[in-house]
């Protein structure tokens, strides 16, 4: 009789985002369909013990071959992208199909497909981004888009070639709330950082440090609490992207004291950098350059403290990867840039889940439940693909990451499987690396090293947020 | 030998914003000259015995006779609103020089120059608005004018011919801060009000009382928090107008408890009228309308509260005088409107300090300190126009109101002296009226009888706010 | 060969407080040791389709059998009340092993055993009551009781014979932060209640709604604030017991959003109740008396809002059986009382889990994730009987609850099975209700029906709680 | 003809807590009579170009020749403290008369009269201090003496002769209702100081910097939020004496937002002392014992901040003058004491003024109208000496101090007239300081030297205080 199970991952110490127990996984068809002990033969068998097995992580913000203008080209596409994810225990990703002021949304929609055929190492869906809500987008393109698994798109309140006017974003908030759809919000207040950057660039104040100066917190926390207000209007919830510090945090609490449905999304770079790393000389802080700018420890520990009374439903690496010694990256036209010019972004798809979990996990910052929730349960429910993705349970996927919770690693570039040229975390040391990741029950990495297949990640339709 | 008083009153128990004491005052050529007892023969002496002596009011927030479009037309000019001022024991009105899109700003001054001139029965000087902040504007006129005395303007952040979107307003604030003007903000959220316009119109929803529903708190609280982080990026005070209620006033002492210099006025109708009184059925609730909407009971103790607790400075009409039965009023072309084409604002130059003053000191909430300080100190040290105005002492101007305290009146728009053909207050009964005023020592009203004279009123150039 | 499986639960919606799935799920010698489909032959089979299947609930807040004074006498014993519970949905009690002043923690803990000893139909751990924390208490009953597996306590502010002081209190805490145990604070103000009692009394107003006027709001949240103080200072977590309504939920917010580690609790009481059940006239509102007291309409709103917002951790029922009609009851000594002598406590084990179920999660107001992790999971954490309890997962003990989430069940005391004399929420319809709950595997309630055996629950000795 | 005036200020730049203007100041039997210009003649005249005319101080916190307990003795009686506050411009102190427990309140009042009589340089009154609020106390005494003119009292929360219970302070806050009286509140709390002194201890932690670390901001801000909850319960406004920095400050504008009354005093040594100044090594710091403790750098801008505000209405010294090198102060039986044993207190009488002119007026932090009404107008108010004191203006006594605003002044303890050893500001230089000073139109100290004679101050009896 043949093996119920093509893999069996025995003495597993499961984690869930609530629950802890130990148990063998039989898996058939890349799915887990049984849970306990003695579950007999199987075709191929993985022993756990003395590792940690969590689900596979969900990366629900990262930029990944999306069509740039001025030249500019992200260094990772789909297949150097979730390469890299698969290596740093992220199993889904949900890059975004970006429309261009003037273009079909469902254009931008067919163009992202082309871009990730046949590339993906490990599954993918599709947020959108909504740059243009003409009546056409509205009545008709997005409620038609949500219906057919594209349920949650974001929206940017600044970027002159993306950001939406405080009409618009009602309009499509509005659109949101009767198809069910989750809008994710670029909280950063346009007018105030043109205006600041124009102060900045007449004062000659042009280095790369001054991209934080442009962006103060107060500039996030203003539009955060827009943003909420608009919420509250349309009576929709949504999601706070990128939220880098004490100000918009103290937004969004405030918001849930009234009982409002306000997510909130953090990143690696708001718990590892500071404004500092943005440089005082030279040109190296335009690797840390990224839009809301990293602020300072004080902040960090108010984002950490946050994670640790759940305010925060999502944690993310919003990797947007652009080469730094590269024409077409950071050093566009071959140049340095002064810092209204330098691309946004830094790269993070595989250093995230090793990140929250050495500063968190590691250094009894949060529980193991918590980094669950916040790198895959969370992310996997409200951007609908639970319960495919974001647990282990009888049913879903098998998308299993096998942790080494003592592992001591040193980041350092040459070790990761991106594009880029560099990390903004390279030489420090974290503990705690997924050893083994497995993709619908395939073995796509193991000891840093990548085993899986361009070709072989699949896109999954969303079904409805689950709030 | 001559008398060395023009005015002698007698037996005068004095109240400024912070002090009480009985004297007797000599008045000379408009202003005070002497305090203390005995002192001599006079022109003409009036006995106050029995009477709280209040410095006149300052009413800085009112509208007169400003051109309107659409075939609008102001039923006050300066006459009869100084009229009505005199009557209700304000000798001093600050109307705004309002510059229409297009239109330079000194020739909006120069053109309501003429509006008032040989009109006014008590002093005034202007605030601007500004509309169209060219550069022109900003890096001409307004330095200019400011320097010339008109050293405070408001900005709307709603109105389709007034709002200046956040760049603008960031351009104009900064013009203050460098020139040390004042600038009044109207905090609505403009396009919050539209999206909820064209909702309540498309399901027939044009009744009055949606003009409430329009301007729900939540846009007046985002406009609100929007101001103040504009005020903290360019670092200069801001004064919020015609605060309505609990919501706006939560961002307010939020800011003062981070240390920011936000000023805050409200208004008799955020004190007296609800969203109720816009009205069930027909077309009288037209009378209440105005921008913010009155909110409700619990929102009007809100204000009560921090009027107590000093999170006002001034307190002001917001006279917006259009009649009702008028076809270049309330029913504009001779029809009653839909809610969004009512004109807004009411009258109230003449009920504004019975009313704050039986409502608030008669009741017990506010002290007879704070009636003055709200009413009248504060207000002419915000708009320079202290030490002439503003208080009972030597050297201002014998601006004084005469008050009966126990007087019981019972509201009618018959008794009052605006050109406004009602007021929202018909009917209601007040404790404390003013029973004569002085204007520069001149008597010019009594007993609600006007007994002053048009032309007597002077324009007063503003020095720089006292913050 | 022999089943695997004493019993089988097929076709299972399992719900864990963050997952669900459909199983059946494989039961041996009372513990969950098979999730899967096709699990073959059992000794029982139980169908769960159109259910759903949750685990047990932890009451971790409820009084049995408590040696009382002056001749009330708690109408369950561990008989009634285990059986009550299990026809609730409840297959764990944590009661109170109560000291009293002046006797030794661990005699008090000896003698709760006998009154528990052979009497329980589902399993049970206990809390301790500290009152009397001697030297001897404090450096070797606590400590070892608590490695024993007594390992959290509470801890009152008022009431008498229980109180702490201040010094004690934070003596307390201290030995729980170095032993591990988690203390639940009784938060009310005892000097302010006596206070307000004797003006009340003097007045002569003595019925059972004055009950409610002598501790408002203030009491509670002041106690509240001082409690979460100590816990700073000591640098320990504490829970706050029976949180009734916004004055304290701000409390611990406000201690949340500094970082602490501040857990909550609130009970059905505070969802369900008002003062106003405290009754106008006559005595039967002292059915509805317990501390603190209900609120009112707002106050609801904001506890449910609390609990969406995770604020609370735990729900349960502070479970206290006094019968109405009963000299050893709500009528001490045969006679109807004055408010401060009414035994203070309400019965509510078995409604407890429906009366969440039908206003949280019958309502959109929580999720059933939420629903679960407040009865059971965090419970079971935080007082350290997890994973034994507290889920459905591999190891865990079978305690598992069907529920119909359909079912409308008008609550009755007759269909009720505790030895109380009425239930405060007669009357009511409630949507849901948990149709079979097997306590491990045991099936121990059927459709209202009591189906186990008295001495079939065990004891457990807790672990150290997981925060 | 005889001149009408004694003494005559001529051109005075008077600023009162709302005003400012020009006069000339003419008085007679120590009271001011006439303002205005040309009054005529006078027995002298004082010509006050180039200063600024203030009202004379009101020290409404101070401590002087109190009976102590353990052979301390304080280093100043009623003539050197009122010679030292005549030489630092104020006018008038209200020192405690303090019950022991055991002790009839009226005859420590009595005691405390023969310790004044005849002995202070300027005016004083009472405040008492409870401590012992037995039924007599409650129900006589009290009521009596507030009738009398002694209308404020001070209460304790900490120090273990002086301290009430919860319930002894609703009583006496009832009693200060019923006969609209004053209560000042220390608020820290008492068992949580013992608990945290009594484990520094236990460490060998007792060189004098241990003290801040026994009373952290904690303990101040419990104590102040259970006062506000007895102030909230008891409906009756109180004043919190000597808050120390942005805890309390948080919890009193918490209140205010509410609308409760409560009043806030603070002192020079949080705006200029940190916990670092009680030292590392040695004994000077117990030179800045006083409790609360100063905080640091953080706080003290908090406290400026709350300054600028309005949070405070009242600055006072806190003068408690034990010497340093003294057998009877500091070094109490001619050691160095363990901190738990350092008498509490600095003096502070005479820098007062000039500290918060300097920090505050000279810096831009709070204006010239802040300074007065903190420093003179409100306290003369709130303790029931207004108008006789508290402001420059008819019928006023002409306690009038002359500024020269840009006088620098190294503080030196060889320049201050009090009798204490030190002072914590040796070697600080300041902006501004007065000049001359006059008491009832006497002249009584002028550039640093004092001028004044023992026994020409006055008792004052206390009106109702002004709230």
């Amino acid at each position: 009789m043949a093996s119920p199970f093509d893999l069996l991952i025995t003495n597993a110490d499961v984690v869930t985002a609530s629950d802890r127990f130990s148990t063998d996984i039989g898996i058939r068809d890349g799915k887990i369909v049984a849970l306990g002990r003695h579950l007999g033969e199987a075709g191929r068998t993985v022993d756990a013990s003395g590792l940690l097995t969590l689900p596979g992580g969900v990366d629900a913000h990262c930029h990944l071959d999306q069509p740039m203008e001025f030249g500019l080209r992200m260094a990772d596409d789909f297949t150097s992208g979730t390469r890299s994810a698969a290596c740093g225990g992220t199993t889904t990703v949900i890059p975004f199909a970006a429309q261009m002021k003037g273009q079909s949304l469902r254009a931008a929609v067919e163009d992202y497909h082309r871009r990730a055929e046949g590339k993906a190492c490990v599954d993918y869906a599709f947020h959108m981004i909504v740059s243009d809500p003409t009546p056409r987008v509205l009545s008709e393109e997005l409620p038609a888009l949500i219906r057919e698994g594209y349920t949650s798109f974001k929206i940017y309140m600044t970027y002159d070639d993306l950001k939406l006017n405080d009409r618009q974003i009602l309009e499509v908030l509005d659109v949101a709330r009767r198809e069910g759809a989750l809008v994710m919000v670029h909280a950063e207040n346009s007018d105030c950082i043109s205006w600041l950057t124009d102060r900045l660039v007449a004062e000659g104040n042009t280095a790369p440090r001054y991209h934080a100066v442009s962006r103060p917190q107060a500039v996030e926390r203003e539009a955060t609490h827009r943003a909420i207000t608009f919420s509250e209007l349309v009576d929709v919830p949504i999601l706070i992207v990128h939220v880098s510090g004490s100000e918009a945090i103290e937004q969004i609490r405030w918001a849930h004291g009234r009982g409002q449905r306000i997510y909130a999304e953090t990143c690696p770079q708001y718990l590892y950098l500071t404004a500092e790393d943005l440089g005082h000389e030279g040109y190296e802080g335009a690797k840390c350059v990224c839009s809301p700018p990293p602020r300072d420890q004080q902040n960090q520990e108010a984002v950490w403290r946050a994670l640790a009374h759940n305010v925060f439903s999502v944690f993310s690496s919003d990797h947007a990867p652009f080469s730094y010694d590269d024409a077409q990256g950071k050093k566009l036209n071959g140049k340095e840039q002064k810092f209204q010019y330098i691309p946004n972004g830094i790269p993070g798809l595989e250093t995230r889940l090793p990140l929250l979990f050495s500063g968190g996990v590691a250094s009894g910052r949060i529980s193991l439940h918590q980094f669950v929730a916040l790198t895959s349960t969370q992310p996997a429910k409200l951007y609908g693909l639970y319960p495919r993705k974001g647990s282990i349970m009888i049913g879903a996927d098998a998308d299993i990451a096998l942790w080494d919770r003592d592992l001591e690693v040193r980041i350092s570039n040459d070790r990761l499987h991106h594009a880029v040229d560099y990390t903004p975390y390279e030489g420090r040391t974290v503990t705690g690396w997924p050893v083994m990741t497995f993709s619908r029950g395939r073995l796509v990495s193991q000891d840093f090293e990548f085993l899986g297949r361009a070709g072989e990640g699949e896109f999954m339709p969303c079904g409805q947020p689950i709030l």
